[in-house]
């Protein structure tokens, strides 16, 4: 067994079940240890896709891929969506590959300081050292990815190392999966809060939004008054009919900090207090009220659920019924396509258990409060403000929920960044419904021109946020690389195509003229 | 004049014409003084196109262009053709937004540690401390990134230094532009070098390989009957009828070993000796026999002008005529698609003065040896080795030349990782004809699979290099970005529409169907 073959049955002993790869030549060992039935591999045409990827298998499946990328140039191609997916606590496994160590000191044109690269947006890097240390580095990769929160470990795997032999493969004692407990005396602090009745807000994030937690947050919710919100993104949340309703903290500043104005308290879970996207010149940084008082009831590396059960019990209300979300039956909108007719055509098409990915920024992601009532769904938010994450981590949230239907709103301007995508869902024939928000334009920013406080955009600037001239044809850019695409132009053509594309094979991609 | 405004009038009087942009919230009052007629915005759909069409401008202009960026991600997307940039040689000026210092400790979700991500691509990186240094800054950015050979600038530019008042501009003094010039005694000694008859093989990069120091190379050969060579990538060099002809040192390791065996003593013009790519098992890293002298007549940062008209005047040959490339008139081939008739459509179709960006991978690169006797044309070729780079650079030669028509031949493969170039070029509509050579695979993968001694690839390692299933359809993905396409399928057809494009106003897309 050389090192690459240690390499790839190290990842699958760990349970690392698929690869989203694009390879090079210094890859070709690891390329071959892949012809393994343990490891589905999966091409990707561009690196974004493959780091993208792999963090919509992580949201769904909570535990990592691994990525194979080219040197330097291959992980700095994925590293925009390696930042999105570490913003969102996700674990993944990058294997970089690199030139031999003889080579390497005589500079060849693609080496590159590649531990330099994955230090900003990794957790862990390695270099391999030998083909003999290489299972151990694997398994210890897997394991920092595996964390709570997720991390983004980095092996770099120089060509000598994948091809020399790799003997005995040696692995470290498997760590127990265990999570931080919170501290009792802030648990029943916490509980005197709520106790008070003065106006408390809970704000889930990562795990506590889905599962019993966010069931046990119901129950307190309910027991006590207190209400239920989430950062304006959310790495997943479970919502719609018959799950525990969460409200949304707006994005702009002005409207974040009017939602939060009413809170004497904040009492974050796997979360920090809410703070401004952006900063702006006349803007404060900090959306709370001022005297308004912040408590961790779990940090980032706790467990929520734990916490949130503790908390239950401290305030003996442990026998209640969560807050439930009733379902709300949205008849068909017809007639223009706004943000509302969008909203209701969503929540009267979602079938049950989709995955709705959302980039949609300017179009959607206002007016998401009125599919709270649609059936079950999953949301999945971009964390880290990196656009061209949607298309990448649907194809992920496919790969990993076959059974499922994943529904990706994506702007226009975001979709650009990584549309090789549509090329990986035609390929694997993924349960993908893409849907373009075509406005011709990176609309936020003409918002964002005058919160800045810029002025009134001349001409030049103008033309700089408007990605008309010429306008994408999005039905040719799907069928160009295999994903059959229809136009719509009034919401009750949009919602009958989603309608569609739900007993689709494959994926489908939905261009919504907005112009 | 707020900062923003200092930054682009000062990259203006610093001979900074053109900027490469995406913009996101935190650049918008660099966007609004990017209003201003002395400074060319060029919008890009995703940051590779803007570090490559940076790339592309400075191979013909010899100067630098800016790009702007937004944040940690946007830097990540451009960095693969900033590598391939900075193998080049190439200056540029990079402008990164960021968040302002107030809002950093906050940890928003679009912050990530911008300067390590832009250290190891960089030569040069600064954070701007307040609005009234920026024009201090930026002036030392442009002098940085126009020094010999050039450099990679990158400024990070926070929200607030953007939108507060910069008082007077005040810059560095210009510093006279000076190239090192070489020790005479190494002249004299490779003069006798030369003198004594040994096989001799000059190789000239970067500056050498065009203009007057290529002219005196010519002369240098006429005179001693030494042989002029060039690594298998340059930056850009000059050549077809009427031009010094250059022999290329083959890509292949046995190849470019076997060329090289008959040389005592390879002199060494702005580069280093040929060092193979990629390390392979059994194959060695250097490619010269061993007893082979290497003898450095300028290195990368001396004037190797200087250095060859000293080499001249040692020699007694200054009035010597140099050797020419005489026009070789090719036939315009008919019937099947190969890399022979390829290269044969394109010396009977190239209009003179072309500019040739080869990025064609297997199909065309180790043919162009029969495109010697061409009119004369600019050929650039990838110097760092990540794919993506032949769209980019193509839409910056074209802003850089409108007057000129860029031929961009690049593999299906590679043009998929940066197609968002189309727009741009559709946008400005460039006289840019892409050539895509469709043969639906890595298939520069396919032998570097068996040079890398991995064996016969497996069905599920053989999938990860083939891009067919589906095939993209290049004509449709064209047309999506408003680029008028065509599909050739005979060496004929091909030579038309090569010809018809030339006469084009705006771009045009020749898919070339190898399969």
């Amino acid at each position: 067994m050389n090192g690459a073959q240690a390499l790839v049955n190290t990842l699958a002993d760990q349970g690392v079940e698929i690869c989203f790869a694009n390879p090079g030549t210094s890859e070709m060992h690891f390329l071959a240890a892949l012809d393994n039935p343990r490891m589905k591999s999966v091409l990707c045409l561009f690196e974004g896709v493959c780091t993208g990827a792999a963090d919509g298998w992580y949201r769904m499946k909570d535990k990592p891929a691994s990525t194979l990328l080219h040197l330097g140039p291959g992980l700095a191609n994925g590293l925009a969506n390696i930042h999105n997916a570490k913003r969102a606590s996700v674990g993944m496994v990058n294997i970089v590959g690199e030139h031999s160590a003889s080579h390497l000191k005589y500079d060849p044109p693609l080496s590159s300081d590649i531990e330099g690269l994955a230090r900003p947006l990794s957790h862990w890097v390695r270099r391999a050292e030998s083909a003999t240390s290489i299972a151990w580095d694997t398994a210890t990769a897997v394991g920092k990815a595996s964390e709570h929160p997720g991390q983004i470990a980095t092996l770099i795997l120089p060509g000598d190392t994948a091809w020399k032999d790799a003997g005995d493969r040696v692995v470290p004692a498997a760590a127990a999966p265990s999570r931080k407990v919170p501290d009792v005396a802030r648990i029943d602090q916490i509980a005197q809060v709520l106790r008070s009745g003065e106006p408390a807000l809970i704000i889930l994030a990562n795990k506590a939004t889905r599962g019993r937690a966010l069931e046990l947050a119901g129950k307190i919710a309910a027991g006590t008054g207190c209400r239920l919100g989430s950062q304006f993104f959310t790495a997943r949340i479970e919502r719609g009919a018959g799950r525990v309703p969460v409200e949304r903290i707006p994005y702009a500043v002005a409207q974040g900090s009017a939602f939060l104005a009413s809170f004497k308290h904040l009492i974050t879970v796997e979360t920090k207090e809410p703070v401004a996207f952006f900063s702006y010149p006349d803007k404060p940084s900090l959306l709370k009220a001022p005297g308004t008082v912040v408590h961790p009831l779990a940090e980032a590396d706790e467990d929520s659920e734990v916490a949130l059960e503790m908390l239950l019990d401290a305030l003996g209300a442990s026998g209640i019924a969560p807050r439930i979300q009733e379902r709300i039956e949205t008849p068909v909108p017809s007639g223009a396509l706004n943000p509302v007719s969008i909203a209701h055509a969503l929540a009267a098409a979602l079938p049950e258990h989709a995955i709705l990915v959302d980039e949609s920024l300017t179009t959607g992601r206002e007016s998401m409060g009125l599919t709270m009532g649609a059936r079950p769904h999953d949301l999945i938010n971009n964390m880290g403000g990196s656009i061209g994450y949607g298309t990448p981590v649907a194809t992920g949230t496919a790969l990993a929920c076959p059974d499922r239907r994943t529904f990706c709103m994506v702007g226009d301007g975001s979709a650009m960044y990584t549309i090789q995508s549509l090329w990986t869902q035609a390929r694997e024939q993924l349960p993908v419904t893409t849907i373009i928000f075509a406005n011709n334009s990176y609309a936020i920013l003409k918002a964002e021109y005058a919160n800045m406080g810029a002025g009134t955009p001349g001409p030049q600037a103008l033309a700089m946020i408007d990605i008309d001239r010429p306008t994408i044809d999005w039905v040719a850019m799907a069928k160009s690389m295999g994903v059959p695409g229809v136009q719509v132009t009034t919401a009750e053509d949009f919602h009958a195509q989603m309608v569609r594309s739900a007993d689709a094979e494959g994926p489908v991609l939905i261009e919504v003229k907005l112009y």
